[in-house]
């Protein structure tokens, strides 16, 4: 099999469908599976698992951690190499910025996984998650990364999935509302801080409520998945109620 | 300089003491550096950073950031590989108990991180951070990464950073506290819950209070820079009050 696989023969071995499948995964990937079965194991998302005959429960969810910490990994570096003159504050914050559900779930769609999840995979009804496509995103990066190596995957990540994302866009939209208080608090000579409400959620997906407190007064509330997305959100929200211009 | 590099010649271009830091980093790290000054940016700690002609803070932050995500996807891909029955819930707990300040100091130190650091770089009086060896050991990592390429690096960690680690020591006494609580009230019958009491810090460094709630009632909390970690101090705390038998 491990033979077949390199010289590219693995094809001979493949179903019809499984044929297809290679065909859209080089098409998203840019080269053909050497190991389908990852690809087929990236494309099943928790709640479409079966249980194996050991009774453990075959799901994306291992490969989607994998995936994270790769896809982690390559956008550091991606952000080490663009922002030379930026400290490592400004890197972490504009990567969870950027690898957050939302943008992941985004680019999963457009690379593709909609389609493959619904041509492949759907035989039984199931109930989405609403990370449903960024969690096999990740799972997908894993996939590649066991497959193709880690070079292989970088490439495969800058040029197919943080191509989707606007950067720039992200850095100065959301560093707007938050230095705009800051800025308005110093001119004013206000005392402001952040204060957390609420956490919710579990150990995967959380939500803060952060409160935006001005000389000892709370004046607005924000919500996110990061405190820093909360804090964003409640800056935002006090702008529009304290009237400052933005 | 590159095509000297490359050729093994850069020596000749070092002076007496960047040999000897070369020579340090060659026992270390496996390999002799290809760019010394990735290295010893590295060993700058933000203590002790220069600023440079045009203003900018030299310090080894940055590298931090960039090792601590390719250390992340190294230990990702070990434990998917040494655990492939464990779902990924163990394996991002593992993670983080095994990557945590603690013990990457004590790795640091162990792989010669405070000698080098006396006998190259302590010019002048710092104040060390708590944190000082594991910061600098993550920003070795970065440096590694970009002088030696992934494959290198992913070599060195395993071989010589994560054998310094005991990882079924960490993973069985960690489990032990909070697995107990949940073992006995399941057996009295009890209520039992975590709440976040306090979060203290900044970005980098957490702190979390946890208390364990039994039946509405506090009974102990914790401490520590993760929620996990602050529940299993709560877990341990509560043993010896509750005098469950561990």
């Amino acid at each position: 099999m491990r033979l077949l696989q390199r010289l590219g023969l693995q094809r001979i071995l493949l179903n019809k469908k499984d044929q297809r499948l290679a065909s859209s995964i080089k098409l998203m990937v840019g080269r053909k599976p050497l190991n389908i079965s990852l690809y087929r194991l990236a494309l099943t998302p928790a709640g479409l698992g079966k249980e194996n005959e050991r009774g453990h429960k075959i799901s994306n969810e291992r490969l989607e951690f994998l995936g994270d910490a790769v896809l982690g990994s390559v956008v550091a570096e991606y952000l080490f190499q663009k922002y030379p003159l930026r400290d490592e504050g400004f890197l972490t914050e504009t990567r969870s910025k950027l690898v957050n559900r939302e943008s992941l779930n985004e680019s999963g769609i457009k690379i593709g996984l909609r389609t493959i999840l619904q041509d492949y995979f759907l035989e039984k009804p199931f109930t989405a998650s609403k990370s449903l496509y960024g969690d096999m995103l990740e799972a997908l990066v894993g996939a590649v990364y066991l497959d193709r190596g880690y070079t292989f995957t970088k490439n495969f990540i800058l040029t197919r999935i943080l191509l989707h994302f606007d950067i720039e866009g992200m850095i100065s939209t959301t560093m707007n509302y938050k230095s705009k208080i800051v800025e308005w608090s110093q001119r004013e000579n206000k005392d402001i801080d952040f204060k957390i409400l609420e956490i919710n959620g579990n150990q995967r997906y959380k939500e803060f409520v952060i409160a935006l407190v001005v000389n000892s007064k709370e004046v607005a509330t924000g919500k996110g998945p990061t405190k820093k997305k909360a804090e964003q959100e409640a800056s935002k929200n006090a702008c529009e109620t304290l009237q400052i211009p933005t």
